[in-house]
């Protein structure tokens, strides 16, 4: 009987959908190849004046992933330019990302559900977690929004995607 | 030191989002008041024309939240009339469903990782669930698929929402 952890509800969960966000990122590029379109229009495009655009979305949901399982497992967080500004480099993005969650070990983060967190944002503020707190309410919650929003653009753009491609495969890690 | 456990990832995580969801839908009422708009207008909106509308994603979030937690419990699943064509009336289903899901017992659902949920689609299809699998790579991440579209939708027709709106508060259950 396999017993429910820290690590099953996080890392392998975000490399599930961050691969499928990542092929959803291909069919995007796809789309924009046959209707000669740049892809730098679907990368700019936001559901509303002050809502993040698809390249942001997709940083977002990166970050989430990273934050949580890093600071879970009190591992060092990579970093990036923050300039992605092509699919190519998102897609990168993405793998880099997926790659540092694969690097981390069950054992690393299962037990964390009690750890305290204290997360400064940029703005100075800061906020204390617990394990627990830091991935339900928060980390798990926006990662599936910015991955959600992210689809979402697209499917307005008219690229064709399904529910199949959002939820893509679950992993074994 | 607690643990995480099924009933904590499950029931209390989709109480906070429907209370959460319910406030959202006061505001999108509050908005058609203040703009002489009829609700239906947003409860239509779709961003695309393939894509559920507002109203359908509310009901989405329900099942999601109700299958998952009642076929880990084995307990009747609460029923509607599917035709909820005002927000007063997704509201009342959201209420029905908070009620249901709080009407749970952690020890309904905890150790049910490894059930075994036989799920027949309404096109006769049958797709076979672990517990874990049922929750983690499918409800979980449905259910924030259609919370995260419905708040999506409103951005979009222009009601003032913040991500605090979508986030919500943690509940204790």
């Amino acid at each position: 009987m396999t017993t429910i952890s820290m690590y099953k509800i996080s890392a392998p969960i975000f490399v599930q959908f961050l691969t499928s966000l990542s092929a959803v990122l291909d069919k995007a590029a796809a789309f924009c190849e046959a209707k000669k379109i740049e892809p730098s229009v679907l990368l700019n495009t936001r559901l509303a004046p002050d809502m993040f655009p698809l390249g942001r979305q997709v940083r977002a949901a990166t970050d989430h992933a990273i934050n949580a399982c890093g600071r879970l497992a009190g591992a060092e967080l990579p970093t990036f330019s923050n300039s992605e500004a092509t699919i190519p480099e998102l897609k990168e993005r993405i793998a880099k990302t997926i790659d540092f969650l694969k690097s981390l070990k069950p054992a690393q983060i299962d037990g964390t559900e009690g750890k305290e967190i204290k997360i400064t944002f940029p703005s100075g503020a800061t906020r204390e977690f617990t394990g627990q707190s830091l991935l339900l309410n928060n980390s798990l919650p926006n990662f599936y929004f910015h991955c959600a929003t992210a689809y979402d653009i697209l499917r307005q753009c008219g690229v064709e995607l399904g529910k199949r491609d959002l939820m893509g495969t679950p992993v074994s890690m």
